[in-house]
């Protein structure tokens, strides 16, 4: 039997962009909206929302920004069935830059901070709800976050209005117990809040972990279309929607997708399990080092960069 | 704090050569060799033990075989701290074609079997007992075994001499849930001997699957370096070393062999995630028809694959 109260989010654009500075060509956003849109997916995260005065429209593609003028652009002419979804960070985006929901064809902001920024994040979170949206507040790295801060966190986000939590693995470092524990202390900590899951595949766990949280009570899923997204990526939303039982689900239009936009740029960006990505997983690293020796010419050359991330661990 | 009890099976190269036929090299062998022996892994699988009247050595790579001298020329002059095993499949050795123990640098004969051939998998496992070996039964394709067939092999199994009995995910089909349900099931039936766990990666479960079968009690672990395998390969050895607490483990001889040795073939071979293998995986059927998908210049056609093997089915 289905769980009704779960949704699932496609990252596709916003996660996946993190790769490639969000240029991706129109007719690649507009086909994975409409994807998951005719797989009747929940919401569809389209980019982040930034102030164009943060960041150069040279240098970045348009989801790096989700003005209403791009949104438009991609989703004209096809009915929304799709909940429409953009992330801020803490610090690069201006309230004023932040549209009513009235002008907008987003549904839902995702604060996205790191937990000294909570304060912050729920403040930005309030604002985007008095404007009309939905709002999340995720809480990146908390596999590097000791108990007394996570508790003060999660205590601040118990008194917060904010009705969606996010428990992120963003070094895609935590095995199946430590998802057991954390959802759990999520719940009892935020019981009258719904909490959301966000891994990431360093160890090819990011689907096995969004079980794990969906087994405790976890509700809103994250995942990308064939696990597009920083470093490993996500968990693969194929995956996703395969296992979970609700029948309105439809796996067919993801693999169209897949094999029409997705494959192509799984040509042009080395997401997915990689030795460097597992190597900062395992040692619950950000994967930025492991990032650049993808990026460069030294690629392959796997045991050199064992060497250099271990030098002062254990992992021998 | 480490499972003393846990051991851990390499099947880089038997399991890797149901992909090319076991058409590896003797340096490709020897370096997988000597980097299992260095990382204190407790076995490593060289192949299988066929009848060589069942194939052609022109056909198929010594591995096939693990002839005393095959085995002898790739483990030559190293140091042997770790045992070594060949898996037999039923009805394609001869009882005659299997050397002593003593004759054989062979420590464990596994043998693979479905469930209707346990009468015969039993006897085969004896038979190599009595020549020497650790033996152990392989139950394959359990995802599809009805609970009666099930009861009736745990029941022959535990009633014979065979002291490890593994759990095998042949389809890639099961997720934790069903692991947890069958390791028990498995402990429960046959409480005198040790059971193993060998999974494969269809949904990207084969390393999260490992886990769960530790946390219930199986103490045999199959991967392979990289998780080179048939189809979506295994359980990859490098994140398994990486999670047990196991002091002796060491990581770096893993790498190093994957740069030098695993990489190169994976320029040659498809194992991995690739949507036909997913989608086999979910539909809990043989890999066999996205075997031959992958194997055809239509590979990347991945929807023509899905319409193919979902006709009768509600995987839509």
């Amino acid at each position: 039997m289905f769980r009704p109260q779960i949704k699932v989010m496609d990252c596709t654009v916003r996660d996946g962009g993190l790769m490639n500075k969000w240029q991706f060509e129109d007719d690649f956003v507009r086909a994975v909206y409409k994807a998951c849109n005719d797989a009747h997916i929940d919401y569809m995260e389209i980019g982040y929302l930034s102030s164009e005065s943060a960041f150069s429209r040279k240098e970045y593609g348009s989801w790096k920004f989700c003005a209403e003028s791009d949104i438009q652009r991609v989703t004209h002419g096809i009915e929304k069935k799709i909940k429409l979804s953009a992330m801020a960070d803490i610090g690069r985006i201006e309230y004023d830059d932040i549209p009513l929901k009235a002008d907008s064809s987003l549904d839902m902001v995702r604060v996205a901070c790191y937990v000294h920024q909570i304060d912050a994040a729920i403040a930005l979170a309030h604002h985007c709800m008095e404007k009309g949206y939905e709002a999340t507040i995720n809480v990146m790295a908390v596999s590097t976050v000791g108990l007394r801060d996570l508790e003060e966190a999660l205590d601040d986000l118990a008194k917060s209005r904010v009705p969606i939590i996010y428990l992120v693995d963003s070094f895609g470092a935590f095995y199946s117990e430590d998802i057991d524990t954390l959802s759990q202390k999520y719940m009892a900590s935020l019981p009258d809040k719904t909490i959301g899951i966000h891994c990431h595949n360093n160890q090819q766990l990011a689907f096995a972990n969004t079980i794990a949280a969906i087994i405790n009570g976890v509700n809103y899923l994250d995942g990308s279309l064939y696990g597009i997204g920083r470093g490993a990526g996500n968990c693969p939303l194929e995956l996703l929607l395969s296992f979970l039982k609700n029948p309105k689900f439809r796996v067919r239009p993801l693999i169209e997708v897949i094999e029409s936009h997705i494959i192509p740029w799984h040509k042009k960006i080395d997401w997915g399990y990689f030795i460097p990505y597992m190597i900062t997983g395992v040692l619950n690293q950000h994967p930025r080092a492991a990032m650049a020796h993808m990026e460069s010419d030294r690629k392959e050359k796997i045991t050199d960069f064992f060497n250099q991330v271990t030098n002062a661990t254990d992992l021998v």
